[in-house]
């Protein structure tokens, strides 16, 4: 497991300071403005996690319109569209304008990316879900990763890569989240001065996880699937006040991009345009139960093919760390990936001859002739050159007829191989969209199929299956469950289908999860971050608290010399340190003979106390009144030298025991791993100390210490 | 707190026995055999959850054909209809069938709370609550409670009371959930053998959640709602593959009831008819901002009238328990309800005269002409006399004009004061629909005044007011926040109207808030109930763990006497006995010395080792390998007499040392109440044991001991 990640402190430290502030007579009423406060701050992560989900999706909507207008449409009819009466005359000009302009935008994105923040790369999704599970990666919630992440994600679809813009919604959302709730910006060095009480871990986590349903709200207008996308990704418990919490935020997200958008499209006030992924009405809603085996089916292909996704992408992912490594060819890379889409494009439009008279479609909104006939339209060119939520739809509402068996296998593949390639290059990406693209094109096939075999049976609507292969792809590679569920059916504004796509849902994951994990648990393995699962490993009862803990553990006294404190400060890593009441060195063993466990105090705390020089000399105290919030978790990369203790300061005592948490979680020696598991799961620790029956210190475990075992 | 209620033992005794089991050759595919039965079970209690409810269903609808085909058209058409062209010649014979009629089955449905099982009067919700809570309410989730729960339910419904046949449905799922994953039936003494893994409260109540779920997904067409539901009102913490499965479960449940409905309708195979409560569909979606306000306004007073309900509801309720505690009082109460009922319905039909033409409203299938003239019908007769799913479908969905205000007003308050008397009379009867009734009356109304106020805007639908007016309403009485959002939205199949619903329970909950508690947390409470909120009670941190804690505690020894522990067992009440090393009477104080925390023993272990004489005599070991599954909590209401232990039984001895849990949760002298209570609630504990600095125990802690800090 790689030492960069660091735990949250979820815990409260509850020491003297912590406790006597309950005395205070301010205290009911600042308990009072801090409920208040959480909701305010919900307020705004919503309507900015909004600002920002509409910036990316006009941006997007902008650069799309440009780039038909101005290029294909302008430079198609420039030239000689009389020639064999298709617009086909310069087709391999406006190529090579398309794949520039492709490109140039891709370039912004991945320059983003590989030179200002790399944590911004990809979809985000894998570095939220540690961090809700307790487990903060470097970086991850800066407002630098946001700009980078808003501004290379509208690139980057753009650019016509196959990549989607609502997992680095999700990313921004648990951004601002993080940062709302600081009230300052460490990116900008800004500290607005607000929201002081919520400077810890705990409250952070919280205001993240409102966050990240806010970004779900926007993306998909699906504030009961962001909500539980915040559940069933991160939260170890489930608290009614913080998920009304999160629901308010989610919807006052979803509120927000409404209404920008409904004012964007010209019905101003009309609240009917939710979300950014609209996938359009289902007119026909009737199902049968003699379907159900065919949503099964689907839900078998997308768990096998979802599963190849996954496994496929692994192997991709291990050969770019391999041999893409410098910045140089993983820019390279990425210009690459958006050239070979855009021919892709072309080149499948020019091989496969699936043009459909104009009219006949009316869910097609960009009407392309390319190398059809007048009067029709390229279908293959609907699907490749629209932006991707726009094909999702016409692949959900489309008539019978609109698009060729054939031209669906052949973008199927396509798509699946350019999403493969895509997710995991340097550019802000997620994979929504793309798989429920792919799953789309293959369940509109199999609705095709259907419909020859029982002819019949009138009236079977293609848009049904398509959206349970969409369903089925999606769960088949993120491996979701419930959210998921819900996130469908908000986004597609339909409940009547609820139904069976929970039921491909759970048979994708069943069959998925035969050959391996999700792709956002595969990528989080192959971080070698210290998670924990849901539940405590197989096989573990007999592995003992003994075996898990590190014995060899680096405690203090109650009243310490500050050079000690300085010295393991400088020579450790570790982020606590329990107090014991004595530590003899002992001369036949290696390890010292500790106390008995009286608390715990944390690095920051000791670093705070330190900067704040609350020493005693010799003689006695020297430290006045302190203020609870300065001792905070709150976490400055301050390092020991910087603090410039002199000598003198070096040589007083620090009294640590009204400032460590006085009653840290405890277990005996003979404790079971699936003990110490649900321990470290229920309630967030983040150290746990092993004693003995004299309740003497043993030994110290970590989250990372548990997640050793798998 | 009342002393009748037990803790669920959510905790795994981890004895050597169970530890043991691990290195059995056959316990991998044991684990296997019990994850595919979960799902097996799951699979079932959905089905059944399903029969049940659409038993119920079926029943009511039934009986309402026969009122109104047998009592009123044919006894009505019987005399004389041309008189005043109006139907009206026998109306007072009539009215005196049907009270008769709707006393009787009112009378059934009585007799069978007061005379067989008394805990399935009313909604059963605030039980359900608690079992999920982890207390066990007795006989809770008993088949016979089941069985007088359906009928009464039906019974009460079709008497013409003002109750809703929902909350029943969410206690009905979950005895099935209890029932099917023991395998077994106490009521009936019958016993299937199967499912025996499962056969302890840890298993039972994540079952129990899944009944739940599939109730509320049976009775609404919810199953996310009900997943929500489960989640809300009872789950501490958050499980993947148990949230899976609960969906699973509700899945299964509102397929089963959607298919055997629509059979039963006529419409074999097609799956549209979802669920008991049948809302019927939104045609015109659309709303505008300028009508947030006016939603707004709604929830507040929904909220008001929510909590006047709330309040008015505790003090009917201590009434009632003063005044009307016999039996026979009992009884007479629920027919005198029955016949004010039914009395109301038609002195308000007889002085409101609203009468419509016929057709106006094509939502009103059964029309009623009344007192009005030919070619009219009563509209308040259609709101009295239909079952009251059919009337909020027709404030929904009627035109503009098929209500007049007066009309609405006097039924809502009439149905206001019906519901609040209803609640908590002697029958099964839930709260959901009258309320949603309720507010669908008033909610109209500001439909009807917002069209008086801006009749320049046109096509004000009061329909969507009068869902919003539902919403308020129901969540102004029960407080339940996102799930209540989702079984609205799922029950009305429209997902458009989300946002609205949502902003309208959260103000409604803000308003009634400030006022009293939900109508289920009051029940609780006066049930004294210990049941553990979401957050530490306030202003706590100073109260510490010698505070909480009863330090008088009966413990054991490693071995023990049999004779001593029959004495404990026959002496105090306690399920769970700490285990410490020595006890020592101290000459000076009262409590004896006791030794270091060795492990906790449940009374139910001891009876069963006493019971299988597992005890060894003074030469050493008598006892042979022991069975697991024979030792869990598999609480038999044995007592220690009925265990005819003979004298030379009693003079042997007990070791404890293989059977106890060997380490259970400790806390030192100075843990503070918010850390205990984040330790009950966040591992569902049963026990806390505080140990002194040298590991010695000085008090136990139990679950009534924490809720008892308010
Ligand atoms: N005070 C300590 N003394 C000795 N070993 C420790 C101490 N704290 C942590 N460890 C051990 O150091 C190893 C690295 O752990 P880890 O990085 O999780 O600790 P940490 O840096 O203190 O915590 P985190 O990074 O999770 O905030 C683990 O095996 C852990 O048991
Ligand atoms: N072994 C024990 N020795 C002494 N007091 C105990 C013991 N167990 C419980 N108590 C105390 O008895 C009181 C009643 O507790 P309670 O009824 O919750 O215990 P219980 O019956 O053992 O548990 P439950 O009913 O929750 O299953 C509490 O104050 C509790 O602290
Ligand atoms: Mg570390
Ligand atoms: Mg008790």
């Amino acid at each position: 497991l790689s030492a960069q990640y660091e735990s949250l402190d979820y815990e409260i430290s509850e020491n003297k300071l912590y406790r006597d502030s309950e005395n205070k007579p301010t205290h009911q009423n600042s308990l009072w403005v801090q409920s208040r406060n959480r909701w305010v701050a919900c307020f705004f992560i919503g309507v900015i996690t909004a600002l920002v989900a509409a910036f990316v999706d006009i941006m997007v909507h902008l650069s799309k319109e440009w780039k038909f207008n101005v290029i294909l449409k302008y430079m198609l009819s420039k030239c000689n569209v009389e020639q064999r009466g298709t617009a086909s005359g310069c087709m391999w000009e406006t190529m090579i304008t398309w794949i520039l302009y492709n490109c140039t935008l891709v370039s912004v994105a991945a320059s983003l990316v590989i030179f200002v923040s790399p944590i911004a790369g990809g979809s985000g999704i894998p570095q939220i879900k540690c961090y809700l599970n307790g487990i903060a990666v470097p970086q991850v919630v800066r407002l630098k990763t946001l700009l980078a992440k808003a501004i290379g994600v509208a690139c980057a679809v753009s650019g016509g890569l196959a990549a989607g813009k609502e997992g680095p919604m999700i990313h921004s959302g648990a951004v601002v989240g993080a940062g709302v709730s600081q009230g300052r910006s460490r990116s900008l060095g800004i500290d607005f001065g607000f929201f002081k009480a919520f400077r810890n871990d705990r409250e952070r986590r919280d205001f993240v996880s409102a966050g990240a349903a806010a970004g779900v709200a926007a993306a998909f207008g699906a504030p009961i699937g962001g909500v539980l996308f915040s559940l069933e990704e991160g939260a170890s418990f489930w608290n009614q006040n913080l998920t009304w919490r999160m629901f308010f935020t989610a919807m006052i997200s979803s509120f927000t991009v409404s209404s920008i958008l409904s004012w964007f499209n010209g019905r101003s006030g009309w609240l009917s345009w939710t979300g950014l992924a609209n996938f359009g009405v289902f007119e026909n809603k009737d199902y049968n139960i003699w379907e159900i085996p065919i949503f099964l089916l689907i839900g078998v292909f997308g768990g096998i093919t979802g599963a190849l996704f996954n496994y496929l992408n692994v192997k991709i992912s291990c050969f770019r760390k391999k041999y893409v490594s410098t910045k140089f060819s993983r820019f390279f890379e990425c210009l690459l990936v958006a050239a070979v889409s855009a021919f892709l494009g072309f080149v499948t439009i020019f091989l496969v001859d699936d043009c459909q008279p104009v009219g006949v479609n009316p869910n097609t909104t960009q009407v392309n002739q390319m190398w059809c006939k007048k009067g029709e339209y390229s279908a293959v060119a609907s699907l490749f050159f629209q932006n991707p939520e726009e094909s999702v739809k016409s692949l959900f509402h489309s008539p019978m007829n609109s698009f060729r068996a054939t031209t669906l296998v052949i973008f199927a593949v396509e798509y699946f191989l350019l999403t493969l390639w895509t997710f995991g290059i340097a550019v802000p990406s997620g994979v929504f969209i793309p798989a429920l693209l792919t799953g789309a094109a293959w369940g509109r096939l199999f609705g095709i199929f259907v419909e020859q075999l029982f002819p019949s049976v009138t009236g079977i609507d293609p848009g049904k299956y398509a959206l349970a292969g969409a369903a089925a792809q999606l769960g088949g590679i993120v491996r979701m469950t419930i959210s998921l569920t819900a996130i469908i059916m908000e986004a597609t504004k339909n409940i009547t289908f609820g139904l069976p796509i929970m039921l491909v849902l759970m048979i994708t994951k069943w069959v998925g999860d035969i050959f391996n994990e999700g792709l956002y648990d595969t990528h989080i393995d192959l971080a070698e971050v210290p998670i924990l699962g849901w539940n405590p490993p197989k096989m573990s009862r007999n592995i003992l608290a003994e075996k898990v803990m590190r014995s060899d553990v680096v405690a203090l006294e109650l009243r310490e010399r500050v050079s000690r404190i300085v010295e393991i400060l400088r020579a450790t890593a570790h982020h606590g340190f329990p107090i014991v009441d004595r530590i003899e060195e002992s001369p036949t063993q290696s390890l010292p003979d500790y106390g008995k466990l009286k608390g715990v105090i944390l690095r920051s705390q000791l670093m705070k106390l330190l900067e704040n020089r609350i020493l005693e000399n010799d003689r006695g105290s020297i430290y006045g009144p302190v203020d609870l919030a300065e001792l905070q978790g709150d976490d400055q990369d301050l390092t020991v030298e910087q603090l410039r203790l002199s000598q003198e300061e070096k040589a007083c005592w620090l009294n640590l025991e009204p400032f460590m948490h006085p009653h840290p979680h405890r277990v005996p020696l003979n404790t079971s791993l699936p003990f110490i598991f649900r321990l470290f799961r229920g309630l967030g620790l983040r150290y746990l100390f092993v004693v003995n029956d004299d309740n003497k210190l043993r030994g110290v475990i970590t989250r990372k210490d548990v997640a050793r075992f798998r």
